[in-house]
């Protein structure tokens, strides 16, 4: 066990823009259980592992932790980082990646704390069938708000509506005028845009925001890699409607972890919150994985299993 | 008394994009003091105003009261209309228009509540000079803040330094290269943008803003009638640096008016807080003042003084 072959996935180079397969490569080398030694730095996630040899007093040999992980398949963590021990392994391993991880926790504070929602509120996901979309919706069915959904497929659409309980939902793609389609759905307006995607989305929702609305900033996946951002026009709605619209990351709200597996874990033990992955079985099918996310070939939260149990 | 002669300002017509002097008339008519009667309908304004009979068993004849009036002499004020009642006559009326009604509440809510100043930030304030600005800067230094202001013109960068106590400011219109400017003055980043004028300057702020800073939204002056807004393309920094920009109109925070007087009227009876108007003496010059807000002509709160005392 002191020595063993590991495959890792690193970058070739530094990469301009939306990363393409050819940026990766996936190569082999040893790697010595025992002390850190030099080697090209693999791509950095989030994973599960499992401790196969520990210095730390909170991590013994066998333990399940769920982190940063890099993407490879053994990693030497360094002390100082922080994992998280998985206590609950009555529900897949694969949810501490999305449902009970990063992607979880970031729909429940984006929600919950900066969303502020209260019951029969109307609320407005966009990349509603993505890794946290598809929990912002349902955690809005629970708070008992109406909750429309947008996203990139005839099949992500059937997924919101018929899997993950949406009121609503409808493919972007297939809107020409994005104004007159909230219109449509929001007659009333919306009290909350969850908002994953930027751009022209952003703008038609500005028009239809209710006053005294919320727009939890989650993402803004459509401008990452523009070499010019759309310009978003219709800012002065903020004042108008008098709109808090909020960035957030997930790492300010890590002191809520207890509380949200507190809250989510009885609902996934009772079916009554589902959550969607779209998992790449095997190593040498991350690059593709990766690549396939900007261009939302994914459906559900995508997983990359490296090994099983 | 029954029956005055009332000078009134009144539109023409419909004014699309900003008003001109012609748009505005001044008719004079008489008006019974005792019930309504039909006319054109004049301007609105926040206005200081003498009780001279009254039906309301909160208001009693004499009384002094600031709160929504039109632009005429007399005004007939329905008593569904909430009026606030001047109880500090130490201070110049005209105040009540401005430091002390509803141009101060909007910078004690906008800094204070949304703001969330911290002794040691470094706030940017643009329209630093007007109404709301020079109040702004104002409580950022008493608060202990680093306060930074853009106007538009060397006699208002010249208050904002020698009068108003900013530690520095600049004329926007002398700076081709706003985010290099603001890189400039606020080197480590801005924690406090209190916007008023949107489009490039928010822009070139967002660039600058620090992590978990805040943005009050209290008014985009450069937008409200343009054809076509500018597009702002930097809002993705509202993710990388968590930042909650919010939008908000000061008539939701009428309920902080008493603690805002216990708080402002100490600094300006002791003089460490000042206020620039700019009065214009005499009811016929009300359009040309209008009309100069626009354009920044004003220097700082534009008062139109319609009767002494």
């Amino acid at each position: 066990m002191a020595q063993v072959r590991n495959k890792q996935v690193i970058l070739r180079d530094y990469v301009s823009g939306f990363p393409k397969e050819t940026d990766m490569s996936i190569v082999e080398s040893t790697l010595s259980l025992k002390l850190p030694e030099g080697s090209n730095e693999p791509l950095t996630g989030f994973g599960v592992a499992r401790v196969l040899e520990s210095g730390h007093t909170d991590y013994k040999k066998g333990d399940l932790i769920w982190g940063l992980t890099k993407w490879e398949e053994y990693s030497l963590v360094p002390s100082t980082q922080i994992l998280s021990k998985i206590e609950h392994t009555d529900v897949p391993l694969s949810y501490y990646t999305g449902i009970l991880g990063m992607p979880g926790l970031t729909a429940y504070a984006g929600f919950f704390e900066l969303g502020s929602p209260k019951k029969g509120e109307n609320v407005f996901v966009s990349a509603a069938s993505g890794a946290v979309g598809q929990l912002v919706g349902q955690f809005a069915k629970l708070t008992g708000c109406y909750v429309v959904g947008s996203a990139g497929s005839k099949e992500k659409v059937d997924l919101l509506k018929n899997k993950l309980g949406f009121d609503e939902a409808f493919n972007y793609k297939e809107e020409p005028d994005l104004d007159a389609t909230l219109k449509r759905y929001f007659p009333e307006g919306i009290d909350i845009y969850f908002e994953n995607v930027g751009g022209k989305t952003l703008d038609a929702v500005l028009l239809n925001m209710r006053v005294h609305g919320r727009i939890p900033v989650c993402g803004m996946v459509s401008q990452y890699n523009l070499t010019q951002p759309e310009g978003v026009t219709n800012l002065t709605n903020l004042i108008y409607k008098r709109i808090r619209m909020q960035g957030f990351n997930v790492f300010d709200f890590f002191h809520l972890y207890p509380k949200f597996l507190e809250f989510l874990l009885p609902h996934i033990r009772e079916g009554k919150v589902v959550y969607v992955e779209d998992i790449a079985d095997g190593f040498e099918k991350g690059p593709a994985a990766l690549v396939g996310l900007y261009s939302g070939r994914n459906v559900g939260k995508q997983v990359l299993l490296v090994a099983r149990e």
